[in-house]
């Protein structure tokens, strides 16, 4: 059958490739030390999990509302009403079947052909592939490691708008470098989109893991509610991600169209995930917190050790559970010149799986720099120490 | 915010509508007869609530791959291969949460700016409303009422194929008349398609759910395996439709325009809801065949006394979970000549809620007869008697 052209406009998310090389490892050799994963290997909430099962066996199981069940929108609303002191209710919520839906639709809703979204690089691969989709113009913005972390910049970010702008993505905490963006570069880049009216997807997918410094929402801030929709899931916070229950909220009329998008495609998130999200929400286990010390603990046991192998040198993330060192010293030692080259090497030499920069988005000719994103919340401490001292030992022989 | 133009392509489903309407009439009277949903009310098998409770239970909800865990591709692929006689493997298959993603899939896959889809009228109004969202030329073929039941009318699609049509989509058993296509109907087509190059979405949520008469996929005559993809479920035969876990089947170049898709839209259907359907495909109890002899019965309930409701006329569907009575004297008897009208006074006096013809496309200039759609899978025997007793009486005063 032949395709359609516009399907050779989607990109992929080329960090999945890695998984099959770590599978091919693991079936060979016995052995694998998963840190490429944005799985999470944690415990989900008690509620959740008898919520879900109860779901199951009394038979909830038939279709829910399509912009989900309201108890559900409702307590979203109510958190994140509190979370950003601004007034929202559930008419202002769709549950999806996770967070990454809400990145199609919303440049389905909002981007005509040819206008431009601004979006982070490096950053999750889909926002790109979902501008192009829409026809609109992707403009990545740097995400620039400042000497102490990364962060954005926001003179360069207004330096690429132009008249033409419909919309920039933030991504807080960002994949894949784990930094956040703090109340000023927040508040700043707000007066800019309302100087510009410029449209915002705030993708939160990893609020809520933050381990230190703010963790705050655009729509916070002065006029930025009308033009701000914000992605949630519940599959980081509570260690649930193929349970598929995420959400957007934002205006009524972007949640109108969403939920024409919803009907059109998947009609309603499952329902016992939705039971089961609704329970984990109102949950009063200290589960959820429990989820968030052991990512902790697992990331400065992480960059304890990766500052600790020969040629890596990594920032502290403050969220998310993504470390992202700077290999340069690391690639030199090995003589290999090519990122993707020295990963495979390495990889293939330690059982070690990582991704890099350049699973994140194509790096600007000005970038000189090469980084690795570790992730820590597919793997347990053990396995932690383990690889990563593979990997010392691996990189002091070089 | 200012949504795109396409966003006003999109078409929604009414006959949500009627469900509202239900829903204030209930909270209202204290009652009402839900023969507009395309629920179904049913105890799903054992083995599946089992499932789908130890899934959450034991915490299987990480992601799975995009494409669906390994095993539930393989068991739809062997039950499609005996189905179809053709060799079916799960490369050929991708899970999806729900059935109905295979549709904006189809269309974005294979449906090129201006190309014509012929599409079933009346019928399911996602197809119209995705074949406009891909840009593609809707063309409305009609379901027609021969006296015993209803069919298509194949000189009649033929004529309106020309050498811009791309594919055609059909819908076996057929919401709303739940009729269905023989051998002959559908070999026939298969040569018009193979002469034309001609793509076909089999549409075949009911598969499973014909109680006389065959069920036959598209893909088991020469040469449709290359030229079709079918869309399945588990929401209908399982009367789990809340659990979202349906798939496609076709093509491994359609499958990997699906995956690109998924990966870009979704990430994967939810982990508890595949395991528990895979647990029903595997499952040897009986729970299946009960559910499908309790709709069986209900049929023949729903039918009998439709068939003695003064003004209505209802032919005995061979499959899906639908009556489609025509209610010309009805209208006649109540001096009502609008269709909606009618639907809306009877329902209010009524507490029977149901669908017409006009929640399934725009009625061709041509029809003349006015039907309705009872359903019969959200309402038991007992208010099955109840309801249809009371719109008797009512009808009868008339």
């Amino acid at each position: 059958m032949d395709l359609t052209e516009r399907i050779n406009k989607l990109g992929i998310e080329t960090a999945f490739l890695v998984g099959e090389e770590c599978k091919a490892f693991h079936d060979k050799n016995g052995f694998s030390f998963p840190f490429h994963l944005g799985d999470v290997d944690l415990l989900p909430p008690e509620e959740l999990r008898i919520a879900g099962a109860n779901a199951y066996l009394t038979s909830k199981t038939r279709y829910t509302p399509t912009l989900g069940i309201k108890e559900l929108r409702e307590i979203v609303a109510k958190q994140f009403s509190e979370r950003t002191k601004q007034e929202y209710t559930a008419e202002n919520v769709i549950i999806l079947p996770g967070g990454k839906p809400a990145i199609a639709f919303f440049m389905q809703a909002f981007v005509n052909p040819g206008q431009e979204v601004l979006y982070p690089n490096p950053g999750y691969p889909i926002y790109e592939s979902q501008i192009r989709y829409a026809e609109g113009s992707p403009q990545p913005y740097p995400i620039v490691d400042t000497g102490s972390g990364f962060n954005i910049d926001l003179d360069n970010i207004e330096d690429l708008m132009t008249f033409n702008t419909r919309a920039i993505v933030l991504n807080n905490p960002h994949n894949p470098t784990g930094d956040i963006l703090e109340e000023k570069e927040l508040k700043n880049l707000a007066k800019i989109c309302v100087k510009r009216n410029i449209y915002v997807l705030d993708d939160r997918a990893y609020a809520g893991l933050v381990y230190e410094g703010s963790d705050l929402d655009m729509a916070s801030f002065p006029d930025m509610k009308e033009k701000t929709v914000t992605l949630g899931t519940l599959s980081k916070v509570y260690a649930v991600p193929g349970m598929r229950i995420g959400y957007a909220i934002g205006p009524t009329e972007a949640i109108e169209a969403f939920k024409k998008l919803a009907t059109n495609i998947h009609s309603c998130p499952a329902t016992p995930g939705q039971l089961a999200g609704l329970a984990a929400m109102r949950g009063c286990s200290n589960d959820a917190l429990k989820i968030k010390e052991l990512l902790r603990r697992r990331r400065d046991l992480t960059v304890k050790l990766l500052n600790k192998i020969p040629g890596f040198r990594a920032y502290r993330p403050k969220g998310a559970f993504y470390a992202f060192p700077r290999v340069d010293e690391a690639m030199e030692q090995t003589r290999i010149r090519d990122l993707e080259e020295f990963r495979r090497k390495v990889s293939q030499d330690t059982g070690v799986f990582f991704c890099t920069r350049n699973h994140f988005g194509t790096p600007d000719a000005s970038e000189t720099a090469n980084y690795a994103r570790f992730s820590f919340s597919g793997i347990n401490e053990t396995e932690i120490e383990r690889g990563l001292s593979k990997l010392a030992d691996y990189m002091s022989k070089k």
